[in-house]
C-alpha cells in the first residue's frame, strides 16, 4: 500500500533534461555516492543540488564545494541546523552556517528540535512541557544567529515539521508558526521552509504562503507526498511527488503566485527509494515532478 | 522508550474514588468484557463511561443500555459516526445516532474519514485529492443528520484528528476546523470534541477553545498523552495522562474557564495497555488523571 514510486512513470524522466526549476534533494537519493551523484545530476540536466550535512562533511566541505561548482551545479539548500534543544546548539550552528557559505548554498534549513528533555530522555514537567516556551526559544536562539548569517550571506529557513514530530524533532509545526517566529529578523537573514508533505493538511497554509511572499521569506520549497500507513517512527514514511494525495500543483501555483521563482527541492525519505539505484530513483523523481507541477 | 505506563503510580489509582469528572472511555480496557467493566467502573467508584459502537453491537445495544443503567453509570458519549465518504454514511450514522440515544449517550463523536479514495485504494486526482472539498462535504453530510439528532436529543460531535490521519482517517485536523463545521448549525445539534492528544502541537488551540466554549459547542473532552516513537500506522500509540508530553492541566484550565463542566473522559489506544488486566488499567488511568488534571 505504501508505495513511494505509486503511478510513477520512469521513462518520462528519462525522456528529457529535468525542467528548469527542479533541484534534487540529495536525501532522495541517499545512497548514491557524492562523484556519482554529481555525475548522473549532470547526465540527467540537473542543475540544483540540495545537500545534507552529514554527506557533505563526510566527503569533505571543500572538496564537495569544488566538486559541485566544478560540474557547474548550484546548491540550492543544506540541511541542516537548529535543534536548539541540544547543549552545543550555537556552536554547531555557526560551523553549519559556514559550511553552507563554503558550498555557496544561499539557504541553511533549520529543524527546531523537540521539546527539552529530561534525564529519562522524556519532556517532563521540570524539564519542560511547555511547546509555546519551546518555541520562544527556537526565536530566540536564531537571533543569536542572525549577525553571522548576515555576515557571511546565508539565509536561515525555519523549517515547519508536520505535527506529528513536534515533541521529538521540531516544535515548529505550521508555516505559520515559522513566520511568527522569523518575524523580528530582516528576510536576508531569516526565511522559511515550505515543504509539501509537512503543511499539506493546513487550510491555513494558504494565506500564510501569501504572507511569506509578500514579506520575501520563501527561501526553499521542497515536494513530497504523503502516503500511508505511515511506518514505525514515521521519519522514512515519504513518497515520491505523484505517489501520494497531495495536491501538489496548487501549492505550485500558489508558492509561484507569491514571488517565489527559486529552485524545487524534491526530498523523500524512504527505504524502499534509497535501496533503488542513483539513475533509477533520479528519473522516478523527475517523473513525477513532471506529473506533478509540470515544466516549471 | 514508548511506555504508555511512564511515571504512573497505580497505588494513587486505587488509593481512593475516582475523582467527579472523570470518565472511563472503554476503549482504554478494550478487552475487559462489558460485564466485568460496569462492575470495575463500580468498585473504583467511576461514575461516568464512554462507548464504542463496536463492542455495545457485541453485547446487544439495548442489553447494554439495561446493565450500564441498572449500575447508574451515565453513558458520556458514543464512538463513533462519522467516516463520510464511505459509500452507506447515511444510513450508518442514522444507526449510530438511534443507538447513542437508546444508551443513553448525550454525544455521538464523529470521525469524518479521510480524503475519497480511487479504485487503487488510494486518493487520486479524479476522486479527489482536494482536501477543502473533502471537509465541505464533512459538514454538507452532517447538516443532512442535524434533524434527525435534533429529533432524539443526541450532539453530534465533531472530533478533529491529528494532523497525520488527515489522509486517510479524518479530514478535520484542527479545532478551528472543526468549529468552522459546526458553526451552521445549532449548538444542541453540532458540537466539537477536544481530546488533547490530537490537538495539544496546535499554537491556536487556546484561542479555538475559548470560541467552543463561547458558542457551547464542547460536547466532549477527553484525555491522552502524546509518547514516542510512534508505532507503524500511528493509530494505536498513545499513552496514559502524565506519561507524555502533552501539558494535560492546561487543557484542563481552559476548558474549565470555557465554561465546561461535564466529564473528562481518558481514551487511549496502546497494545500494552490493552494487554494488562482492566483493574490494573483503569488503576493507573485513575493514577495518571489524578496526577495530571488533580482531583476535578
Amino acid at each position: 500500500m505504501s508505495d513511494p514510486f505509486a503511478g510513477i512513470d520512469l521513462a518520462t524522466g528519462r525522456a528529457s533534461p529535468a525542467p528548469p526549476r527542479f533541484a534534487l534533494n540529495a536525501a532522495t537519493t541517499k545512497r548514491w555516492p557524492m562523484a556519482e551523484l554529481v555525475e548522473g545530476c549532470l547526465a540527467a540536466g540537473v542543475t540544483g543540488l540540495g545537500l545534507w550535512r552529514e554527506e557533505t562533511t563526510a566527503h569533505g566541505v571543500a572538496k564537495t564545494a569544488d566538486l559541485v561548482r566544478g560540474a557547474g551545479l548550484s546548491v540550492t539548500s543544506l540541511c541542516r541546523g537548529g535543534f536548539f534543544s541540544a547543549p552545543d546548539w550555537y556552536d554547531d550552528n555557526r560551523r553549519a552556517i559556514d559550511e553552507a557559505a563554503e558550498l555557496g548554498a544561499p539557504v541553511l534549513v533549520l529543524v527546531s528540535g523537540g521539546l527539552p528533555v529530561g534525564p529519562t530522555g522524556l519532556p517532563t514537567r521540570s524539564s519542560g512541557r511547555d511547546v509555546d516556551a519551546a518555541r520562544s526559544w527556537v526565536g530566540e536562539a536564531i537571533g543569536r544567529l542572525v549577525p553571522h548569517a548576515l555576515e557571511v550571506g546565508v539565509t536561515l529557513a525555519i523549517e515547519p515539521l508536520h505535527p506529528m514530530f513536534c515533541a521529538d524533532r521540531c516544535v515548529v509545526a505550521t508555516l505559520g508558526q515559522a513566520l511568527d517566529l522569523a518575524d523580528p529578523y530582516p528576510p536576508a537573514a531569516v526565511g522559511v521552509v515550505i515543504d509539501t508533505y509537512h503543511v499539506w493538511w493546513d487550510d491555513q497554509v494558504w494565506t500564510q504562503i501569501g504572507r511569506a511572499g509578500a514579506s520575501g521569506r520563501i527561501a526553499c520549497f521542497q515536494l513530497a507526498d504523503w502516503i500511508t500507513p505511515l511506518p514505525e517512527g514515521v521519519l522514512l514514511g515519504r513518497g515520491l511527488p505523484g505517489s501520494g494525495c497531495v495536491e501538489l500543483d496548487r501549492f505550485a501555483v500558489a508558492v509561484d503566485a507569491a514571488g517565489y521563482t527559486g529552485p524545487i527541492e524534491v526530498e523523500v525519505f524512504h527505504e524502499a527509494v534509497w535501496s533503488r539505484p542513483g539513475p533509477d530513483v533520479l528519473a522516478a523523481t523527475i517523473a513525477g515532478y513532471r506529473a506533478s507541477v509540470g515544466e516549471r
